[in-house]
């Protein structure tokens, strides 16, 4: 069925309706509703969990009857699945619109649906219609639906030899301004940042996302996982929002807490205890690594052992990328095997 | 002073004569005398230790008073220098020879000199002439002449993370064909391969250079390191040069033995242990790090200790070249603050 020129440009309203609602456990949403001669009826957009969908906002803003033979332009599937809200599907059906312009699949096993329903009431359903761009806003959230947890990304920095300090300690700086500076436009694109109790107590880091002293407008919520206290003055205590505790060394525990937080990506910033704990756990969906042009040797090593026994078990990697940043070297790479890490 | 066409085109000549002799412990030299008309009255070039010089082997193939007015165009400046053949600039003063055309100065202290002693006896002397061109045939000369010693490479290949092998040792391949055949391609450009005895004794390497099952022509002399014996039926022993032995941990004492046997380019291909030497001693003047894209983990590291114990003292690289080879990445790199390494 052809879309009309009309519905490709609500549906690019619709999409910027939809960035206007939070990033988070639920999808950002939004919905057009255009008379049959393509005047604009009403617009609505998904404001979180609890609030109405995208569909029923704007339908809210109409008289009854106002949608008979309108049509919905969405960019998301309709819900056909009765949570805090009813399902879209049905609301729209009561509301005798008469055809529906999605862009993406709802890929929820009990959401999902909703356009087979739609046909079933005999609505002309058309789906993928500016799908690329609507996945450009809500790709974090479909990966989070994908994966059943948020998306990992397990980055550290070493020295060419795989060692993340000299013997002493010391190891500011191992890389250079241009991988600092990527690194912290990496956290300010992610959800949680996340370190082990032992980076927080060797290190004391702040843990936020900055462009030299400047705070960048984003900013992932710290997260420390580990039994050890993080002490009252810890510089953690100061980042902009309040960090995250997590006494367990079980990831898969803290990950489902952080999705039900709405956390869609994490960055995990090490060290190398934690950063081997989740790619031995399987739960480093990408890997970046860092790599200044330095020799250190000895035995502070940037990441510890992660159960390779025999080198048919390498922990093999697909590199996406060789980024050269100033002097050093970003690898960034994801498991063989799973899809590209982002 | 300028150069004609024909001393141009001697120089080309002479540099073909060069490249006949054998690389080793002198440079190879090639001469072309020219009549005053720019004839080729002679050639010559030098063949080894021991043998006569370019300048006097081309001087010995003319009738006596043939060389009266000539040019003499050769690769390298004349020497000054009595050793087991007598000095070249006396012998082209001796016959007569006007003019003398010549690439590359001598970088020798003994054996420099020869230009100032032919324009002191009214001979016209011009220098830099094809420069270029004999520097590529007689560089790694010149660097033994610059360093004192043989030019040092220092290769391993590891994993991402640093290490050499799994935690039961295995690590066979670590790297993909691509990578192998680019150490077997830099081994074959080696004059003589080196390795400790750990290597020999974990490993039984041939130290052949070779294309798949093939031997490349050019073959580097083996070289084991190390107070523990090489075991009678070691595959080392079956390489078709003989392998050469040091008793001894003393790296100084080993290169000036192979730099007495004429070898210019040495390449130590480990293992850590030798390699963390080569580079502790600051003996390294370019190094080859071949980098899969595998995680191991684990305590078998590529690199063992090279004592730096604060960040400041790290042993700074500076990248020649990242380059891709299939999956895997080749750091091209030789220390900071040193000419580039090769
Ligand atoms: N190169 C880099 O990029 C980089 C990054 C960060 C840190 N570092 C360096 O790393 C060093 C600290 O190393 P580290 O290994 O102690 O730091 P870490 O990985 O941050 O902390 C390790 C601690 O995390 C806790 N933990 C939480 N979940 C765990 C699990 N699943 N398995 C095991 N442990 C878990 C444990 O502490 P509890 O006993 O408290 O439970 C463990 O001792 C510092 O010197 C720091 O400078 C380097
Ligand atoms: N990743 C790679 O590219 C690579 C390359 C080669 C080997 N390997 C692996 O490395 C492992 C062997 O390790 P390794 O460290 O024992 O091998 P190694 O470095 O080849 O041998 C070390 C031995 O060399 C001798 N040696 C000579 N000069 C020395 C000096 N200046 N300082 C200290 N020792 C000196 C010592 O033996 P004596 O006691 O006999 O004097 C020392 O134990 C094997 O598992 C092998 O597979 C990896």
């Amino acid at each position: 069925m052809a879309v009309t020129d009309a519905e490709r440009e609500a549906m690019g309203r619709a999409l910027e309706l939809a960035s206007r609602g939070p990033r988070g456990l639920n999808p950002q949403v939004g919905a057009v509703l255009l008379s049959p001669t393509g005047e604009i009826l009403a617009e609505g957009w998904h404001r979180g969990s609890g609030t109405p969908h995208a569909e029923v906002d704007a339908l809210s803003r109409l008289t009854p009857g106002q949608a008979r033979g309108a049509t919905a332009v969405v960019t998301l599937e309709p819900c056909d699945h009765t949570g805090r809200t009813g399902p879209c599907s049905l609301a729209l059906i009561a509301a005798g619109v008469s055809r529906v312009v999605y862009a993406l699949d709802d890929p929820g096993e009990r959401s999902g649906g909703g356009a087979e329903r739609l046909r079933a009431a005999d609505i002309e359903v058309v789906s993928g219609v500016r799908a690329d761009a609507v996945r450009a806003l809500i790709g974090d959230w479909l990966t989070v639906q994908r994966l059943g947890r948020p998306h990992v990304t397990v980055k550290w920095a070493q020295s060419l030899d795989g060692r993340a300090a000299a013997s002493d300690g010391t190891s500011r700086w191992i890389t250079g301004p241009a991988a600092r500076a990527d690194v912290h436009r990496r956290r300010s694109a992610s959800d949680a940042i996340v370190v082990g109790t032992g980076t927080i107590l060797a290190d004391d880091p702040s843990l936020t996302a900055r462009d030299g002293d400047r705070l960048l407008s984003h900013q992932p919520t710290p997260v420390v996982i580990g039994a050890r206290p993080t002490p009252p003055d810890a510089a953690v205590r100061r980042h902009p929002h309040a960090p995250l505790f997590y006494d367990t060394h079980d990831l898969g525990v803290v990950l489902a807490d952080l999705r039900a937080r709405g956390v869609q990506r994490v960055f995990v910033e090490g060290g190398p205890t934690l950063a081997a704990a989740f790619l031995t756990a399987g739960l480093a969906d990408s890997v970046l690594v860092y790599i200044a042009p330095v020799l250190l040797g000895g035995d502070r090593l940037a990441l510890t052992d992660i159960g390779v026994e025999t080198i048919a078990r390498a922990h093999r990697l697909t590199i996406d990328e060789w980024l050269p940043l100033g002097d050093d070297l970003l690898a960034v790479a994801h498991p063989s095997g799973l899809e590209e890490g982002d």
